[in-house]
């Protein structure tokens, strides 16, 4: 099962360039890799948020705007376990926005920015009688592993999340730290396929799948539950679906994950919630039931106006 | 005399990193340059293009919003003469839009990229009830030159254009073939300063003045007019301040310049069209008259709506 979205890409990947000397990973991943000649590579993500669709800007105002364009690019360096270098960012202000707008809007992405070293390089500035649309692009270099891809996953690898999920929109969706130091030190462990959980649990996980041709179990009552989640009338529902955890969900195999939680120094829980294996379906174990888990998280390409 | 859009870029580059070694080319050319250790950078510019502002979507169709959104930012591979490796583009698409038009879209990209081997390796795709927007970033490699920056024009330098100014709205803004071989030709003959002609020449030259803290004089009979610049009441308003017209601005001392012409095989010609000097103002020679210059391009901060 596949969402539009994930057709699209994968059409995309198929029409992209297949030198993978120059460039090693393409369309399909939180970033591609481009090969600058021996032992030097940079890898790039670019992220478009709009006003009424990622954030309200009457509530949130531009500083947090500024703030979540450039961590959800920033948690795309963590899906892949890279090291942020440089950001350029493209805006286009509604009536009336100026100087000010612009300041505040600095502000929240230099916020987001100083935490890992990234630093604003360049952008394009652009006005209309339109909300505020804004797209971030990203620049990483490798850390000491190689890029994490959301192919490797094995079957007989476990299914791992960091954090708490579900409910975001309740506010955490414009302040949540992207979790690069804790990538970094699970692709260090080994982890076989990484991405950060930005349309949902159930989404993403399909998007670990299909890349990996592989299938896997989820056991809804190990799932971790945010305090918003548990708040709703399906918990697990929202875990699953709501989507803008940007926490980190890997897949590893048992003795890396014994040997990573043994090490395991940083405050964010790790937690173990399912299994890969080699079936072509993802599905969800409840109590004594086993039912399938179809991708129900958020896709961009749902035109629900 | 600044226009918005320049002051608030000045206070960007105030406020961005120092660190040259890191940063070589930070905020305020059309490109900022990464280090990324021994001999090794990348270059990296991003461009937002909104329907009902760069383009009417209705009459140009998803296929020529493609080719100009890569184009632009090959564009400014150009004003830096520096070779273009990879873009990725981010897109919020109306209502009712989808694979189809990316497609399209794609298409287009890919007609402009394959002109100078640059690759589509990544994006973001997404959806709302408002115009389209879409934004590439593209990444380049320093050419046989550095870089060629806005800050390096001497009094004495001559200034040159390429090709033909003014009136590009009739067509030409949409399929414009970026200037990127005559400008590594042109950087490679010494070329002091370089920007490509996207706002206007007016506002375009005014950018380079300021960053390089000298005057100009324009000669207004010199300016190379295109036909459709011709039709209009007043041609070389047209050629001054229209903008996107996307030919290349450059300086260059008169040796140099000799130089650059006798051994100029491209078809495209190349105009000197004034001087360079030590004064604060930017004027325009015209019959016996001399007057101010001022920025009356494209300004992205205008709200004229």
């Amino acid at each position: 099962m596949s969402t539009p979205e994930a057709q699209i890409t994968e059409w995309f990947a198929s029409q992209s360039c297949a030198d993978k000397e120059r460039f090693p990973i393409g369309i399909g991943d939180d970033m591609a890799q481009i090969s600058l000649g021996k032992n030097s590579s940079v890898l790039v993500t670019t992220d478009m948020l709009l006003d009424g669709v990622h954030f309200d800007l009457k509530s949130a105002g531009m500083e947090k705007v500024g703030y979540k364009v450039m961590a959800v690019s920033l948690s795309d360096c963590a899906a892949m376990a890279t090291v942020p270098l440089a950001a350029v960012v493209s805006v286009a202000l509604p009536p009336g926005f100026g100087t000010e707008e612009l300041k505040e809007l600095y502000s929240g992405i230099r916020r987001a920015g100083d935490k890992f070293d990234c630093v604003l390089i360049g952008g394009d500035i652009t006005s209309w009688d339109k909300p505020l649309a804004i797209s971030a692009s990203l620049l990483s270099t490798p850390g000491k592993t190689k890029p994490v891809q959301r192919s490797g996953a094995s079957p007989g690898n476990i299914i791992c999340v960091t954090g708490l999920l579900g409910g975001s929109l309740a506010g955490r969706h414009l302040e949540f730290v992207p979790r690069i130091p804790e990538a970094l030190a699970i692709a260090a462990a080994g982890a076989t396929s990484m991405i950060d959980l930005s349309d949902g649990l159930s989404t993403d996980l399909s998007h670990i799948c299909r890349a990996s041709k592989v299938g896997a179990i989820i056991d809804a009552e190990k799932i971790p539950l945010s305090a918003e989640a548990k708040k709703s009338d399906d918990p697990v529902k929202a875990a699953l679906n709501d989507g803008e955890d940007f926490e980190l969900l890997f897949t590893i195999s048992k003795p890396d994950y014994q040997n990573l939680t043994k090490q395991w120094k940083m405050q964010l829980p790790i937690t173990e919630i399912g299994q890969v294996n080699d079936k072509n379906k993802i599905q969800l174990k409840a109590a004594d039931s086993l039912r399938d888990l179809p991708p129900a998280g958020y896709d961009h390409l749902k035109n629900d106006y």
